[in-house]
């Protein structure tokens, strides 16, 4: 099939690439032009302004949005929805908020233009391990332009096959899905970030428990002197906790078991968030998703507000001044 | 009536100086002579042993016991055990963990000794305002010593009554209360504390929220420069969260209202774990208690090993280095 | 002063009597007539329609909306809106989202009209104890109204000075206060009941551990069976947790100490889901804001999909079957 | 290598039965003489008292307990202490708490007995998959019943590589570890357990959020109708948050996508608790982990004090009324 992307980082590059392995044409787009040249050495066909791809493709066009920053998906859908001609698709493959695809999908219609939200995990990884997409839009589109996601899927792989899935949705096997109207698949993507936040924070606090089990004022006898890289690569086998997240953290405790080259300022992106708010939109209680979020707020600061209201409280009740410990 | 009284800090001298206002005798030790020397001159028997109580006490004596640590709490509980007699009681004013309070009574009984424990609000300002009581024990031994608890109390005050209380025990309007076998005073004491970090918490997190209503990464239009110490006193009256820790807020933030002179190093005293341990001992979920206390473990860490390990994990996946904002 | 009032349930009704207790003219409005003609009654002008305002005050006008639904708030000040006249004013006293404040402010402003809006705690309480009231607007316009807002506001009343505030807003004692711009006004009075929700769950769970200390599942010795209505009363003096809401929870419990009269449904109005939507849009953690709000969801389910998920996991891996107690 | 076996339960049955597949000896006890007859059946040597195993087994013997309950574990640990001779060892394979693991050592060692703990992870799939194993003990001693580990555990399978372990216990990789002295291996498996909790409660809560995305109460064309059984499944391949827990979850829902099955009743065995308890003592903030307990408690109750003590307030200030919805 015929595709355009545009944005040529990590990721929408890498799709760029795992699409021509599987026979497709793409046509690129980056503002950066040592990026489009890179893209086209390994044999896609550069276009040079977002105009450019209605000559590079066939229509009905189809054409991957897979820049970073919202501003500048915003900015690119509008001009690409300026330029495409009726029956075209606009696919928006990184990390919009999904209230925007329900606005821009109504939008495009009224134009006769299609949109597609793609919410997609896999990372760095992707390229080799496929990507897993979580896709939403009108049915007849997305099916049309099923070969794309197809190939940019893991696939069936060594992975355990689930019993009783002969009447379910087949592709969710392969990796990608259908998951509804437009803005359903970076709903689903958001809330799989949301976890995503909730499990990591899991295995912290668990490594945090174990590491300092060897704290000189616990009681003698009562302190271990634990080896976290062993601890994480064992339960790769045979645990419960198993999973990728844990073998990430093998991989980084086996070559740094202090985690000494880590500042411990942790970022969030808006999926974690926005996660909280359709919580508490639906008023679904989430305390794990909510709590691992608000931990890497606080990782950011050296001191609260808060903090120090407490100890303004303590000194008036009780007199007691707090010093740095 | 006599009380014999052990240990003269802040708490210790002021409790003795308030049963001596109201006409009762007090004999005092302490390690510190010039404690003891201080209180002499406020009109106390001092004695410079625990065996002095002995000759300073009528039979059957009572030996408050209000020291800080809990280690010396106990020394000083078992060494009064074996030089006092039978029929003589032993209170411990302290923050003792109420499993002590459990054991000890036991221990004691055996020897036929009576231990009573108090759980004691009111800090610093209690010489004047009376210290609220909540008192473990058996109910003979209570009753005998009410004389000394009516006197401490803060007494009914001018804090409006609550109605339909006729059937109730009349001791809770005078700010004192028998809640039951020994630790029972403890017991209610420690949830008291665990309560108290929740709703420092609480309003300590609201201040949070509006102070920083001013970033300046928010939108133009919702930024707000908020008054921390005009809104805190505007709370106290007539609003449904006004206390006495809103007036301690208010108090604070009229001197300092951006807490410069606070590090936001935030120490915790055994209470608020205890409380937690209850809890789950019980199966009673306790959210607001226990993310009160985890802040407090927070704020005294510059970072955690759990927040490395959430960027490590993040390198491992998506390639995201972090660095110091 | 003149002040039009739209809104006669229960603090609407309250609020104009207040007024007119201290002298001001009030001219109300009401969809129910007989609501309108009790308050004629207690001396009011009744007017029978919105337009009716413009003939019973003077210019320029104040009309203060007390509607309790967000929808016919929105409703009335644009019908207002298109009523009033140049350097008129329309006061919005209910709970309405911020947001609404800064559009409708901005919106108005453009017509020549002002807009001011007041948070206001006191509940059912308000017309004895007087409203405490969070007011954002434009300075001169809050000015201008004074009076009503001094008239409301419960005065310094028997309550301790706090020291230090000579060179702060002197109305903050008297229980009301000029926060800043239009949204302002709602934004604090959002905070404070998120903070509410905070204080009566740190109170709540406090009690829970402390009624469950009679299960029977528990050693024997370690039991106690806590009388919860004498606990809340004697915590009202001189302890560091005595609050009005401690007040509220002590009246409660000396009529019903085992609370049969509620059913545990608790439901939540719009404020506290916006301070956790603000702080997370502030990057504040407010943990335990988030947590009482969330008991308050799980309140009203009777299980969530999320318990049947984790049962789901545990026959997976466990083989555990999980039935009811 | 020989070996007795104590508790012939789901787990104990399996752990004698890959341990004879493997060539080892194994001689069994149970109360129940059926489950002795179909072990014997399988080729193990069925003794009919704990004092059978003197002998059935050559010395130094080794004898695994494997019973399910805290209590029947002390007691046959104190049982078997009193039979077996200097230089045998007692394993303990259950969940015991790891207090008891560290005095239960020092009082065998002080008889000459060797004392194990074994935290064992793999539940109902061991027997094909394996047992991933955290021991704690001396060194010499498990070091001597290695291949009884070895056979024990998953081995490498199929899982890839984690680089840079060359320096690191090669054990790991095979699925069991020597974690540290005694005590150490079930505080690891209590922390597994722990962490487990925190990710069951993540991809819970996600689920949930998702799950609840249909309300009716929610705007229209802000409403999706997921489904939950193909969004398990898509996320098993590729993405962040693809484990083992999460093919269980893909599992449960391709066959009951409602969960109408399960009645959300949530138990928690005893290793969650402690996992907190340890944090608390280490003063280290696991708010997921905290959180993920808490929901469990809450599960198991229909309403708790608290939430009724949050309408008994909300009565008392607002006048609110909270019925069944």
């Amino acid at each position: 099939m015929h595709l355009g992307l545009i944005g040529l980082g990590r990721m929408g590059g890498n799709i760029a690439r795992r699409l021509m392995r599987d026979g497709h044409s793409v046509a690129v787009y980056d503002v950066d032009a040592k990026a489009r040249q890179a893209l086209a050495d390994d044999g896609a066909t550069a276009v040079d302004s977002l105009a450019g791809f209605l000559e590079a493709l066939p229509a009905p066009r189809a054409v991957w949005v897979m820049v970073p920053a919202g501003d500048i998906t915003e900015k690119t859908v509008q001009e690409l929805a300026g330029l495409l001609e009726k029956g075209d698709t606009i696919i928006d493959g990184g990390n919009s908020n999904w209230h925007d695809d329900v606005r821009r999908a109504k939008q495009l219609s009224e134009q006769g233009l299609h949109y597609i939200d793609v919410g997609t995990s896999g990372g760095v990884w992707g390229l080799d391990r496929g990507y897993c997409m979580m896709i939403g839009g009108d049915k007849a589109v997305v099916d049309r332009l099923d070969p794309i996601f197809k190939t940019l899927a893991p696939g069936i792989g060594d992975v355990e096959k689930t019993p009783n899935r002969e009447k379910h949705d087949p592709r969710a096997e392969l990796g990608y899905l259908h998951t509804g109207p437009a803005g359903s698949g970076h709903f689903v993507k958001m809330v799989h970030n949301g976890i995503e936040y909730g499990l990591m924070q899991a295995y912290a606090e668990g490594f945090d428990v174990m590491r300092n089990r060897n704290q000189a004022s616990l009681p003698e006898g009562e302190r271990f002197d634990l080896n976290m890289a062993d601890i994480a690569e064992v339960w790769r086998r045979g645990s419960v906790v198993s999973s990728w997240l844990l073998d990430l953290c093998s991989i980084a405790l086996a070559k740094d078991p202090g985690l000494e080259n880590f500042s411990g300022f942790v970022n969030d992106s808006g999926e974690g968030r926005w996660t909280i708010e359709a919580a508490i939109e639906e008023a679904v209680p989430a305390e794990v998703l909510t709590a691992a979020l608000y931990t890497r707020f606080r990782s950011r600061q050296e001191h609260t507000y808060a903090e120090k209201m407490l100890s303004a409280m303590r000194l008036g009740f009780g007199g007691h001044v707090e010093g740095k410990q």
